[in-house]
């Protein structure tokens, strides 16, 4: 009734470590694969089907791992892929948008819930539709916040630069009267402390990594795979691109050091 | 993909109340069977085999209601018969605790983690053991309120009375340096303002009705079971004991009118 077996999550690039650093927060005692496809990230402005193809490439090696379980950590390949990867695979998959959706809606009281994410995760209207999918009667409000991402990946999230670009971004949303608000999108857990601060203590941030995990948590328990009695679990990370680099930035956002290998899927080398 | 078939929910009374509040809240668009042993209430001072065949005598009578899930929405009954109630029945089958577990697991920044409930709740250690599964670094503050919940029975929960006991019972836990509180009784969630006002802001409080709806909702999503396009659900209450008085109470717990009708089970015309 318990499985060792590890977690495989995935990215197009560092977002997801997010997932990972709430996977080893909440399951401590799970072993965990992660892929990040740096050398073909971002995927935000490609084709969808161009973006369930490359999901579907990592996520066939991460099935040769015997992985238990797969988290699509990251808002873009949720949008273009979790549906057809769960017609594809056996294996349970779990993506990012469904369990903010959940949070946002057991959050609420008022019933006003606003989502930030990158252009394309907020072109999608992802969390709309799957926020109403559950309940019809929210009042959804959308903002893409493109140039946060940068902020995290460029390391300056603590900046006054970052201070005042949040500020700008989420001046409409202020006026919007909402009590909760989804961070939609992987990077920005990162900058919660400042989304916070201009938000003010009304609004309750959902975290969409810390509630992927919650929600990993869940479906390994529904399943009986939650592992036990593993003190030491062993983390292995990929990247399709500089391994060195990817250790540098990973061990920072996870401030620990990772062991990180190269992998190449299918034309990952040549993009 | 989707389902109008009921979620069942069960208690020896009136607690699960509160986890059909937070499922109609959460997941507006699910029809809900309730049945409350009124008649047999209270289980805690009952030997767990007895509280297992009343338990296997509801989820029978729920079975045949054609139900998608049942819920344990109490505390007894979870500790002393979930297990043995997911061996016995194909449906799914959900009790309070875990999903509380769950909650201070991901709520926590600490790792020292509050309980309260009754004296078989926390003598059964049924929290802590659950939170140790999953993770067995977290600290858990075990202690009993057995006053509680005759506040809210007697609807005296914003009292004067009510202020000074839980003050007082609360004493203990205010020198834990605790983050995290559990409410692990169902009947906890209507006593939270005033918990959380000894407590202070410091300490998150987890009520477990809110916790096991949406943990609810995460098995739907699993299994492809969530209701949709169901703006009018159906809620329909059992109760082995006087349907008035339930019907009287009920309504007032839940702010809405509800439709009560009696039901015999087992032995409990007798009892």
């Amino acid at each position: 009734m318990a499985s060792r077996k590890p977690i495989g999550v995935l990215d197009s690039g560092f977002g997801g470590l997010t997932v990972v650093g709430e996977l080893i927060r909440q399951l401590p005692q799970e072993n965990i694969i992660y892929v990040g496809d740096n050398q073909r990230c971002p995927y935000g402005s490609r084709d969808p089907e161009e973006v369930r193809r490359f999901l579907f490439e990592i996520m066939d090696f991460l099935v040769e791992q015997d992985v238990k379980m797969i988290i699509i950590a990251c808002n873009t390949a949720t949008a273009a892929g979790l549906e057809a990867a769960h017609q594809r695979y056996s294996v349970p998959v779990i993506g990012v948008i469904t369990p903010g959706s959940r949070a946002a809606i057991s959050a609420t009281k008022s019933g006003r819930v606003g989502v930030i994410g990158t252009d394309v995760t907020i072109q999608s209207d992802a969390y709309r539709r799957e926020m109403h999918r559950i309940n019809p009667r929210l009042d959804v409000v959308n903002r893409a916040c493109p140039p946060f991402v940068r902020l995290v990946e460029e390391d300056i999230a603590e900046s006054e630069e970052a201070r005042e670009m949040i500020a700008t971004y989420l001046q409409p949303m202020q006026k919007e009267n909402i009590d909760t608000l989804i961070l939609g999108c992987t990077h920005y857990p990162l900058l919660a402390p400042m989304i916070g601060g201009v938000m003010g203590e009304s609004v309750q941030l959902i975290n969409s990594a810390e509630e992927t995990a919650r929600e990993a948590s869940t479906v390994l328990s529904v399943i009986h795979k939650l592992s036990d009695q593993n003190p030491h679990p062993d983390y292995q990370f990929y990247t399709t691109g500089d391994p060195e680099w990817f250790a540098a930035v990973g061990s920072r956002w996870l401030k620990r050091p990772i062991r990180v290998d190269s992998v190449t899927l299918g034309d990952s080398d040549t993009v």
